[in-house]
């Protein structure tokens, strides 16, 4: 992870897309939100939303992925140009997350995190606060995912 | 789902356990969240959590998994019974999410689910608003887990 001293407030990150298939809609909420709209088409197709739709947990985790990949890819340049890295986490958690639109099977879902807040630790002179709205767009632009995600950081310089 | 009208404040639910193995971490992470200490017992072992610690959102997905499933017994006792079902959902989201602990491998959560509050939903005279705090204690008592969820559900008498 980077380090506070070089997370900048607007910072913003495309973190890919993906496409959310009806057997990995189903595959997923037979495991975690067996509802009768994530795992059965014809359930679906007769309930309000017309047809198969993701668990928000599975676009959750979806969105968790990428962001953690790009993470890990950027950890991977930082130490190749032989710069330091700093520690990530823990999450304390979140806040406000949305599922302002149903992700439909054959949806593909563009993610992307803003970096909105930064400020240091109060409890931990070796750590600051990142807050982010990540976000997810379907492929007609429209917003379909939102949350914003709180994460502690190493500073570079402590106590400072 | 129950109606509206049969659904009250301070309504708290047992949803049962779940016991977080080493491997069913390993395998989410894998997943849908891969960083060293979810997925590598050496790198989690050297981190600051000590040892294998399940992501968050896989504590999320099992919460989920445990209150559907009580919902799809509920509802199957109501039809049993001779009761009309309401429809459940959609959900517009869901607040201040909290890993409050970390979830290490073997620990057993307990999950519960509190209805906090419940209103009619002022854009739809059909349908009413459900808030429950939804929480997870390990095997010592500690809360590990908590959020929020909004839910609409049917109301029995409509527009009164």
């Amino acid at each position: 992870m980077k380090f506070l001293e070089d997370i900048r407030v607007g910072d913003k990150t495309e973190l890919g897309r993906h496409t959310f298939t009806a057997e990995e809609i189903k595959s997923f909420a037979e495991r975690f939100d067996p509802q009768p709209f994530h795992v059965d088409a014809a359930a679906a197709a007769r309930s309000h939303f017309g047809g198969l739709v993701a668990s928000g947990w599975h676009t959750g985790s979806i969105c968790i992925r990428l962001l953690v990949q790009h993470r890990l890819r950027e950890e991977d340049a930082m130490r190749a140009r032989g710069e330091a890295v700093g520690r990530t986490g823990p999450s304390p958690g979140f806040r406000e997350l949305k599922w302002v639109k149903p992700v439909h099977a054959g949806d593909t879902i563009s993610f992307a995190s803003e970096v909105i807040e930064k400020r240091a630790a109060l409890s931990r002179p070796d750590k600051g606060l990142v807050l982010a709205r990540n976000t997810g767009a379907n492929q007609a632009g429209e917003l379909v995912f939102s949350f914003i995600s709180i994460l502690f950081v190493d500073r570079r310089v402590t106590g400072g």
